[in-house]
């Protein structure tokens, strides 16, 4: 069978459907979880799905991904903005990475249009709150094959 | 019934298929059309696909959607990166507008780096080639409503 | 008897009085041709007053200035902040030009700060909603001598 | 009776008609405050009409007009582009505010592009010599509720 | 009881009193945890006060505060200058955030000039080096409605 | 007995209590200044406390304090963000100077993020309204020498 | 027989001989052609002459010149200098470009620094006037192959 | 006989001899008006000398100079780096311009590396203290024709 | 015997033989312990060597470095460009520190420019692959005072 | 007879043939003087041609094209983007001069787009190869009154 | 008795008298020699006067003076905006040096209002043509220690 | 039997031992030919070590060491900060090129941590003093294939 579809998710994104709903949307990171693999499952796919505030285990998770993923989605949050590590780390992957946020980094403050990720992925969808992250799955099972 | 989707496609996309594959991939603007239209319609909606490389052209249809579309997906090519007419005239929607891309601006020139589609859009999704226009549909219809 | 003044509206005037009429105002782009005209009959004056939407047409209108007006009044709109194609035309002719904005860009994004319109202006009449084309016209009568 | 138009004037206006006369004009500024005052008349409104040299006079009769003025016409000269002391005094006025320049700033050097007043300005009135004072004061009169 | 007020240190303030002595002071950073305690005592509060190297530990925390704090002191240190992460954590908070620092930024290195805490605090202490401990405490006190 | 601490306030602070209350709060300077006293009272000072509109005046006063004044707290008001004058003028005290501001300059524009009085203060204290002044009152005491 | 070296004019190229002939000369732009085709006669080409104030209309023009021309001639006045969409389209031709101007823009000013031509040119000729033209064509034949 | 050089200094020079010896030197502003006045006097000319701390007052003898002196060295202190007034100023002057400076801007901060007298005066004495004045007064002796 | 000289590893290092082998070499991290060993060895030295994907934990072993180390070896990897933690930490300690590069920054992209590493080293060895790290081990120990 | 034109050949450019072929072409440059010298005296001229890789040389051998040349063509290699010696020459000039390039700067690195030359040359003529020479010298000719 | 004072003299100052005069004066090189001789004379001093257009031989020069020089005046021309070389030279004198222009560096382009002298010289005297040498040698003996 | 190892330096390194013994170090540039030579033999190659001030002469070397080197250390002191001639020549070796400091610039000015030879050098050793030219020596050495 396939490989998984890792979905990657940073800091605060924990907080989903308290931190300011106004831009982030009311689902839950167990419900955005949930339409990951239902959307992935219509694809052939498994999710593994993982969110850490810290820098380091992301970079650790994609390291892993290099070995067990099919392709990986990533919501890196803040470090998206920053990281140099994570971009070093994503560069390595050959699967596609898909960068996804829940909203539109380019309606918002200058520091957020900088993106480490987005260079390095295959492509981005973003703004679309939790199908967001539907469109992702989808696109991270396209670009590894997916014909369903 | 619903009112259609808008797909606008911007200078040099008519040469789709031809121009630079190993950036913009093999299939033609047609197949691309064909792609939209199959997407809509699962989920309710019909497609008007519309090219121009004319700036005008598109500001026109931008305001023609104002009163004749459910939701617009627009890749605006070279002028997503220097029309602020094209962004005075997304603006005017109060439809949800999806910026869409084949290739991944951020990974390119700078000067792919600057829109002025983004920021008055909904949200985007670039770099899965003919890809991008299929999940671009599903967003636009999705922020329409779309329940299927 | 005297040339003409022109009036030129850029992309998005067609659209005046719906949209964004908390910046722009309720009065349609035929009342403020109304209000031009009234003024600058006051002061001896016809007026030629258009819209478009492509940069083109607007530059091939500026070109008729050069012969058929006493003097031109712009609201280029989207393209008074990028084009170089305009301010070109703009500078070849020896009439006066008054820079005209229904709102206040200094007060907006700063990419309408930049102007290539103002350079090669006389003068600039911004903020006073439909107000400002009442100015600006009696401004372009004066500067081409109306002494009423 | 309405309240007046303050017309306030910065640094150097004081040696209009001797000072570069090929940018500023021949006219003194007591032959403008002949024009402010003939223009005002025919809307309903007295002027009070005022220059100085020194910002900190200038920020002091803007806070005067917070309570005598219908409308304020200011022309900043060279504090225009450098006080923040300035634009903070205007931010505290609910009045309709006229940023004037005799010459147009965006046809001379770099600096003369910031301006810390137009930003809280209603709208701007600039390039027309003498007649930027007539309009603005006209302009300050119709945002004032004139309707002559 | 009210929550306690929650006194967050970032990276290398473990060292405190035997770092850069001349810019930092002599006190440790149990010195300055007494001194906090005794400041919140006399208004009303207790203290949660910690240290940390790692930024996503740090991330945690002021995401715990937003449950079981009164107010949020932090001194991010070097994490302020770059952290996305942090800033995303800090504006989920309601609670009254103080920014404080022992040396003055505004005279350090240009780096030191840019501050992600900042912009989403309530306001900063910032120079006094142990001292802006105890002030900053009395800060988030006196937001949090201390009235002793 | 010590000399005393100067508070000196500079343009449009004379207006607290009216200007903008939703950024600098309803006290008025006179409620400021009882505030001041009252700190520095309990920590064995007392208060000279001076506003003005004129930079000039306000460099004047720095100057003054150079031989009268146990600590300066400078609320430089918009000059704090342009005014060489007044930093030069600050850096030849010898004494511990204290910026101060009733809002967070970091949350406002981007002009306001320049400070000529900061680099040349001991620290800052800013964003806590009334309170800033009176934390500064005891910051300036507290670096003096104060023991209370 | 060779396919044609198409020479392509953008914008206010059509005054030619009446616009600023101090800077760009007394010729026509029926003498530039003239001119053109003698030259490119001696090199055993014919000419496909073409101007047009409308940015989309070059573009199309462009898109031709990739099945029907030997090489292109552009000078694309303002265009130039600002439209990414030609230089999209530029971009897809196999064919030498050459890059071609009146005048010599490196001593104009700043925003005509800028090209989006001239990087997917082969080559530039600019600031000989009329010259300029005869020379561009000469080396479009010559990189196109030309021996005469 | 001929008029008077004007001598004008700016902000903080009346601390002259205790300000900064380090960088100003130990005489005060008295030793230097010595020093100008036998400069002058021995070039045939007198010298009118002052010195304030409002950049008004400044404007005011800017202006006063026009009419009664044959030449003006001045040493704007923190105003020469921020004032346009003073810049409008010193522009109406047809009289020969000296700009002064005891230490040398160019090997200190980078905000004095900019000056708005530099490019409105004929040259510049920077960097030699004391001497400095001497040697400007000769240039400004020199420049309005001395001969002896 | 002399303090073990320490040499710490960022980000992603872990990877090293697998990650773009053509800009970092095949060899392992393990194979480079092994060369810095036998480098320091022979001028009498011990080395301890550690990798970590974690900002953190390099603060954190940096701080330890403080007691234990004669001097440092590091290579930040993506930390080194942004991290102003990791810059802090270095900046306590009095041994020698050594900044050391498998690739060549300067050669790369424009982030990769920036080192808040440096600037606190001794100096850099970059670009020679796992020589690098033998003769930034040499370096360490040269500054530490190795005579072999 | 005539004056000769001048060819001035910068740094570097006598490894012609050897350098980058891949850039530069595989001719020498004593192959590009034969051409000159062909184009040259078709139109009336003769060549006098030099290369060196000492800026100081060329600043001689402009110096000298003062007296003795009809024209210069300069292609100055790396001193072209770096060189204000070499402008301030060139600017002496009042003969026509063409600065010339192999390849095309403008789609090379960032640092080869900036000129000292281009802005006192008559006009530019690059990325031909051994053909920009030809052109360069027929322009010169051309400028130089060449009637041939 | 005391070491000659130093007068070095950049790129093209060697044209001088014919070289744009309207800038830089109708005196010849040998005209000014001839005043910096009669000026150190008149203070106890004998001058060494050189020229050149190589950086190099400058560099040489500086490095003489280092021994043989009581003082050095240098108007380094075109390399005194450019050159590192000659900064680091004058940056091992310990003896005073002058900056000298003939124009006004700060009323010409941009590129002219960087320096790499003036950080490292005592201090500048520019803009009054051949009167700059005259007061540049004065200073130079007077900061060297002349008493006459 | 190997190309020898070229090691040029850059103008002011002949003053070694003398200027700026604190940034630079006491030895002489004998003392550090006589280090390279040592670490060469033992390596199996010689040296070619030369200086100058001049940039064109480094330029020639460079050219020279085209032929006649196996590897190229250099030490361009202030070019290295601003020459594109000596980055154009080194460019054209396709021996390794090892940048060698002193010094540490990233420690120092802004303008030494713009470097035109590190990006095209194979790697840099800097910060060491007289050890730089020994581990760079070594590295050339490594590079060029060494195995001793």
């Amino acid at each position: 069978m396939a490989k998984p579809i890792y979905v990657l998710n940073g800091p605060n994104l924990n907080l989903l459907g308290s931190r300011e709903p106004e831009i982030y949307g009311a689902e839950t990171l167990d419900d955005i979880r949930a339409r990951c693999e239902r959307r992935a499952a219509a694809l052939g796919f498994e999710i593994v799905f993982r969110q850490s505030n810290h820098e380091g285990e992301l970079v650790d998770w994609v390291q892993e991904a290099r070995e067990k993923a099919s392709a990986l989605v990533i919501n890196a949050g803040g470090y998206g903005h920053t990281s140099v590590a994570l971009h070093d780390a994503l560069k390595t992957l050959t699967q596609p990475i898909v960068d996804c946020h829940l909203s539109n980094p380019a309606a918002r403050e200058d520091f957020r249009h900088v993106s480490f990720v987005a260079p390095v992925a295959k492509g981005t969808v973003s703004g679309f709150g939790a199908w967001s992250y539907e469109l992702a799955v989808e696109a991270a099972a396209r670009m590894a094959g997916a014909t369903a």
